[in-house]
């Protein structure tokens, strides 16, 4: 390769100062300006965050180290004139975002990962906190087994302290206007006889920790209800006894050609006819970005996905008792989807066929830690890309069918008790299917009941095994998909349908169906509640068209629609506002990425989508960002229990009128090979 | 195996004649009572009938030959009953049921197989036909070919006639009192240069073809606008030109262990946990029946689905002009399912690890035919059944996940220009999911515009190619499911989600959701139209219980709900009132199969489900039938042109309070296997 005498110079328009150019340094050259931070920058953002503020470690905590965003208009510019071929490169600056609570006070710093300083550094002074860090919720869940008053109730309860683990509890909000501080509850399990200590809570012990303090502030013990028995309740194959079943058969594949895709230097994905980035931030997990597709008729690459991440999970528990009023979780915000993402169990989670990307994030500490198999890429054989069978032309046997690869990106995001697991298949047709299935433990509630007929009140939840009460919850998604449909500048449109009567005998019909379509102006425009009307959705680019004068465009296929039930003016309603709408659009704004808040934990609903949209700003023929929401009101079945199979849900992002035409029709099926027999 | 010396005697209630019992004669012993009809049998029935009305062959016509559906009752005896190592056997009768027009008369016949004698032959009186048999529409396609006047309007055209095919397609009913006549109207194509007739159609020609007197009794030739062009329209991988692309690699699999399924006497299916028999029907085409999982926990397989299959498939296309306004048709009861599945391609409708079964039905003439690979069954890897990753417990690490194999029945049923792809997908955990895929070709009109600007009224429809006008028109589909859970005895619940405010200070809550499950009574309890407002569904068996007390039941997870849009009082709507609903519940009634009516050829609405469910029959803990319906509105957009990829939608029914806990605890994943190495 060619190395680059010819330079050119994108300057971030939110960063000032000189930008440092090299086109020899070789890591960089290698790097794609969307890969999150390696180990080596990790390390850099540590060194220059302590050497500014040299405290006591345990006032400096890192809640976040990632990528600062370049400026879309330099990755823009910086992709299309990308090519491993090409001469001419263009530097991207190279920045970290930092929130750091140094001292009480959250700092957001900005560093300069070439110039090696910081380019700023800003306290932030709203409500709300940072995503909680791995090390002090560690620390948090040891409190209480050194805390007399606990061990006293362990021991009242006839318990065995050695058995208690211990897990911390975001607090939410529920009013009060002075300056809170970060608190967590703790609640403690049984872990005696399994691995699954949901389901075995110590029920009744209040314990509210302060995080900073690093101890227990409250402390109370009300509560006299067994914990539910550790009979059934292990998963672990390994301490299941025979006999096992149902059996399932083993499979072994084999690609000669290999596999159909390849991922450049880590993240970057080639596959048929599409690229993308694969990135990693410790908030988000994974991150679709810069996914474009190649158009064979136009022999470019079309652009359709700039950036795509899960924006917030917010998981409201429907139980109002002094136990679990507070559990209306917001996963993402709260806990971090890329700090909670856990690492892919190779051949089961994912098929012998998927290759492996690693990822690598800040400790509390400042120190990176490796996450293994973080994400995977597989393709999927087996269904069918498109087919017909002729049968009406006379002597002509027509019978035509393309079987269909997709590839698919998989992570599993675990918090807590609860794994996510988050699929983006891509297929040749051009459609994105965003792929979202639930798995892992229920909460459990203990309570003295062993038989459905001795509920005589709302228990709040399914009874599910004798004690074990499975608490109704709420699991709303809202995704970030900043979809630059063949060009930054689209529009929203909802396409109406309506029923015409015909009455002037002009047709046999009485009536038929038309549409009309409606370009969203302003974002109030672009809040879709989905009822009962039909309704098809659209990112159009208003300014291209197709042959025949269609506006190129990408459809919306949502999820079976999901509405909130909390009542409008409850406070966690209110910080998870963005369950208001099924769909929501906003005009493309840097620092807009959370849908309930940058800073959640402890939030009062002030820096929501809701919040944001209430400028109802332009969306017309604009950068425009699409957020979708999906999730699912869940009542728990014994089925779930003590371990759920996958519930899954989804939508797809469908080209409509994005092509001339159908894109694979000159894709043929996969050569049909043969298992090889070994020679004789 | 020991032959049966016992016989237990089974007299199906609907018929009183003696049943001939036998445990000798070979086939039967093989024969699963739920077995289509084979060659055989299938020419017995032929020459019975012809024995009993030997009159001239175009005066007799077989419109349906099927098993007779045996009784219920005796059917489930016989599967308790029947075991291949026991020797008491029970000895269903096997009677077929015929529907042939005979001097224009529409018989019902039954024939009993064994006794080789007509049991019973009602001539059908209302209104509506019989499904059109292949052969006379294959006629009637050719009759414009030797008429002057249509020979008139090609040449007039300068088409070649030559290169014209013509297609039927089925009237609908438009008012009127009197009898009618069975009419198609015939559209002709033009095969020139592509195999891709449906996009150029020869517009403004009416033929309307009397099926009895298999003559044009009706002409018109009324417009002028061109045959859109067959550039691109060409969907055969052979008639495409370089380059092809994207590129897909080959797989090639193998399982060491062999198939996890096994296919007993080509129709009885065991996998994991699952038994089931796969029939198929001339009308219903692949059926699903006597579905029971093995509960590892109580020792038995427990019944879960008598039978399913697709009731019917709606397609009203919602142009009001007098060449489309008569589209509205019944692809399930006009064109039959069965004898419209095609075959399938292996390797490419189904992966190489494919099995294949035949069908057989009857032609018009009644002599059988074999459809060859009509359904294929597979197993399909890649998912995750259940996983968990468990961080909180100190120096533990639990990472448990297990990988899932299903079990996919999938058939391909092609009614003219679509391609219904039609999946039964079994888990391991108990969930059936029923996928539902469109693709085929659109029915274009032909329309002298070449762009989108030349649009100046609706053309009721999407321009999808120069003169191409893509019709707007729904898919509805309605499944008949026979569901027996735990028994035949069930309730049908609906779970109501209801906000709750706390308005007394008991909580810091303002507010949490809870549900009321409420059984419906009667059919009108059992119409659930879905909106906005939260709602789970499921069918229980009241009379069986957890063993804390839940009824055992399966829940229903709806497709994304679709409602009609054509007026209640219009023709089409009242045949397709199944539509009006999303999900209906009748008792179990064994004429009840076809929620648009038996006879829905010209019918007008008298035989619908929404008919039989005014009479508001108990269906509170009764042997009940649960019909969903799911489909797509469709707004065609150029990708799906000259052949559209894959549309899906589908729906799942879930255990829930079925097993007592997840009933795949104790299933491994498949162990790794590798791609063995060719000792050197």
């Amino acid at each position: 390769m060619l190395l680059s005498l010819v330079v050119l110079i994108i300057t971030s328009l939110s960063f000032q100062a000189a930008v440092v150019v090299s086109s020899v340094t070789p890591p960089l050259q290698y790097q794609h300006p969307l890969d999150p931070l390696t180990e080596q920058e990790i390390t850099l953002v540590q060194t220059i965050v302590l050497k500014k503020y040299p405290i006591k470690r345990n006032k400096l905590h890192f809640h976040y180290v990632g990528l600062d965003d370049p400026d879309k208009s330099a990755i823009l510019k910086w992709q299309q004139k990308y090519s491993p071929k090409h001469v001419a490169k263009i530097i991207i600056p190279r920045k970290s975002f930092v929130i750091a609570i140094i001292n009480t006070q959250t700092h957001e710093i900005v560093i300069d990962l070439k110039a090696k300083l910081i380019v700023s550094d800003n306290v932030h002074k709203g409500n709300g906190f940072p995503t909680l860090t791995s090390g002090e919720q560690d620390e948090a869940f040891l409190l209480p087994l050194k805390y007399g008053p606990f061990k006293a109730s362990i021991y009242k309860r006839g318990l065995n302290l050695s058995e208690v683990v211990c897990s911390d509890f975001s607090v939410g909000w529920y009013g009060g206007e002075t300056k809170r501080k970060r608190y967590v509850r703790i609640e403690c399990f049984m872990k005696e006889e399994t691995a699954n200590i949901y389901v075995r809570p110590i029920n009744g012990i209040f314990i509210r920790v302060d995080l900073e303090e690093m101890k227990i502030v409250e402390y109370h013990d009300s509560e006299t209800v067994p914990v539910p028995k550790a009979e059934n309740t292990e998963y672990r194959a390994s301490n299941q006894r025979p006999p096992f079943g149902p059996k399932q058969h083993s499979i072994t594949c084999h690609q000669p050609q290999g596999p159909g895709f390849h991922i450049d230097n880590g993240h970057s994905v080639s596959w048929a006819n599409w690229k993308f980035h694969i990135g990693f931030d410790m908030r988000a997990g994974a991150v679709i970005s810069l996914a474009s597709i190649y158009d064979l008729e136009k022999h470019k690459s079309r652009r359709v996905l700039y950036r795509g991440f899960v924006s917030e999970l917010f998981v409201p528990y429907q139980d109002p008792s002094e136990d679990w009023y507070y559990k209306t979780f917001f996963d993402a915000g709260e806990f971090g989807f890329g700090q909670s993402t856990v690492s892919l169990i190779p051949n089961i989670d994912c098929p012998p066929n998927a290759q492996f990307i690693d990822a690598h994030f800040a400790q509390a500490d400042g120190t990176p830690i490796t996450l293994k198999n973080a994400i995977c890429v597989f393709e999927q054989y087996g269904n069918i890309m498109f087919r017909h069978t002729e049968t009406i032309i006379p002597n002509e046997n027509i019978a035509e069918s393309r079987s269909e690869v997709n590839l698919i990106v998989r992570s599993v995001v675990t918090v807590g008790n609860y794994d996510n697991i988050l699929d983006w298949e891509f297929k040749a047709s051009g459609s994105i299917k965003l792929g979202l299935a639930l798995s892992g433990i229920l909460e459990i509630k203990g309570v003295s009941i062993k038989h459905k007929s001795e509920i005589k009140e709302d228990q709040h939840g399914s009874l599910l095994s004798a004690n074990t009460i499975g608490v109704y919850h709420d699991h709303f998604y809202i995704y970030h998909l900043d979809l630059d449909i063949d060009g930054e500048y689209n529009s929203f449109e909802k396409t109406n349908f309506k029923t015409v009567r015909v009455t002037d005998g002009s047709s046999k019909r009485k009536s038929y169906w038309t549409i009309e379509t409606e370009t969203a102006k302003t974002e109030s425009d672009g809040k879709v509640k989905i009822g009962t009307a039909a309704l098809e959705l659209a990112v159009v680019n208003p300014n291209k068209q197709t042959s025949v004068g269609n506006v190129v465009g990408y459809r919306l296929i949502p999820a079976p629609p999901i509405h909130p039930l909390l009542a409008q003016d409850d406070y966690p309603q209110i910080r998870g506002a963005f369950t208001n709408n099924n769909v929501w659009v906003t005009p493309y704004n840097r620092t807009e990425k959370w849908a309930g808040g940058l800073y959640i934990d402890e939030s009062r609903g002030e820096d929501t989508i809701e919040v944001w949209t209430k400028k109802n700003r332009d969306i017309k023929n604009k950068d425009i960002v699409l957020w979708p929401v999906l999730g699912v009101h869940h009542v728990p079945a014994q089925e779930d229990f003590p371990i759920m199979p996958l519930l899954s849900t989804g939508f797809e992002l469908r080209p409509a009128n994005f092509f001339e035409r159908n894109p694979v029709l000159k894709t043929l099926s996969p050569k049909t090979v043969s298992w090889p027999e070994c020679p004789k």
